[in-house]
């Protein structure tokens, strides 16, 4: 059954031509990761050892920001500029793989680390995705 | 199944003693209209007769800031203030409404705008669910 | 001499017939607020005592994601919702003044607190300004 | 005279040991492009040749996105990633060259798309001192 990203992605009068499984994914799956990151800083901030989770929250409100900016890029669908598209999926699965690797560490001690840590391994999967599917960038997509 | 979102809550330290399904359907609601809105407003800057459609985009765009901002005001569940709690739901139920109001009168030749129609509906209404829920605003909900 | 918010603002094919100063003060005020909560958060997170600045550190983060969301609804001119563009203005005066009052017990302790404390408060000023200027909402501006 | 944002960072505990001034001109370039990208996009569709503008709403949109994204990632102070620090510092001077770029072509005809261009030029230059300033990127000042 189709998500309500891809029915918009595909009712979009310049929808990509290729690949746009592979767009939606990434948007969905850059929210999905916005909103767990955002969740984990806050359930960071009520536990006990607050103090030895403050790099957690603040790669996790970082990744959270990445993640929305990238999702409003990607879901740009018009003759969008390939180095702009590149550099901000690429932000974006490097603030992944950080908060991922924070999360990792904690996530003996705390579900919602464990929870978020695959939320952005998920979200940098996805922004790979759309990388190789697009080698030059989200010009060759938004020429056709 | 849970939801990513539902987990997330459940392992919150300070997780809703209560209606914890009906928050995190607002979470959810409200990134997925944040996302419809910004589709649709990138949809209806393509169409021939975007001239016709300038109020329907910068009502999208409105509507996914609103969304985008609530999202994270509801995500913060430790002892939040009654007031914004409120103010926040009421302002994105109005977002919502306009937008979809606007988007209905598009819907005809417009699939994406009958798509974007929908979740700012859906999304309106879980903000109301949620307002419902706890009259009191948040407060209630954050001193157990 | 004129900031480029007003220069902007004033080359506006619907710029405010009346109380663009105010308008103008509003934008300006609204996004000086969300770096200053921004940075108190991240500052407080630095701070030895995190465990007592938790409430104030979820507050900040608020704070900025509201004004940040103002900020785009005041400044979208043409024929604004006159029910939404007061709830934004109302939600966001009410973040600037929950964010204040805890600040404020904090600022002894920390400058930052201090500094943020008075960006809120100016902000919390300049929306009420826009919404005196305004009484029936965003609507009679946009009217004419 | 200091700026808000100089003395938000001369009093935070992990503040940068050099460069405050690069840094603090960046934060405040980024949010004031962000506005000029967000008033200019609204300006425009209200322009009576929209239809010709459509490129530049989106260029607009998408930079006013990427520029508060990376306000936030600098305005976080301790212990940057390095790489994401400079990916998206990247980002942002490559999206405001992108816009600038497409404004210059409407400057003739309408003084916002001008007025946003200089915020744009400023930006890119703020972004791209703070990556002349850190060539390892952020890592080499978080870790004094």
């Amino acid at each position: 059954m189709e998500t309500t990203t891809e029915r918009m992605l595909s009712t979009h009068p310049q929808r990509p031509a290729t690949h746009l499984g592979a767009v939606a994914a990434c948007l969905v799956a850059c929210r999905e990761c916005e909103a767990a990151c955002t969740l984990c800083a806050d359930a960071c901030l009520g536990e006990q050892d607050v103090a030895h989770l403050r790099q957690c929250i603040r790669l996790c409100l970082g990744c959270a920001d990445v993640c929305a900016a990238t999702e409003r890029i990607v879901a740009r669908q018009a003759a969008p500029d390939a180095q702009l598209w590149s550099l901000a999926l690429e932000a974006c699965a490097r603030a992944c793989r950080v908060c991922a690797d924070e999360c990792r560490a904690h996530e003996g001690c705390h579900a919602h680390c464990r929870i978020c840590r695959e939320a952005c391994e998920n979200c940098e999967r996805a922004c790979r995705n759309v990388l190789s599917a697009y080698p030059g960038g989200g010009a060759a997509r938004g020429a056709h």
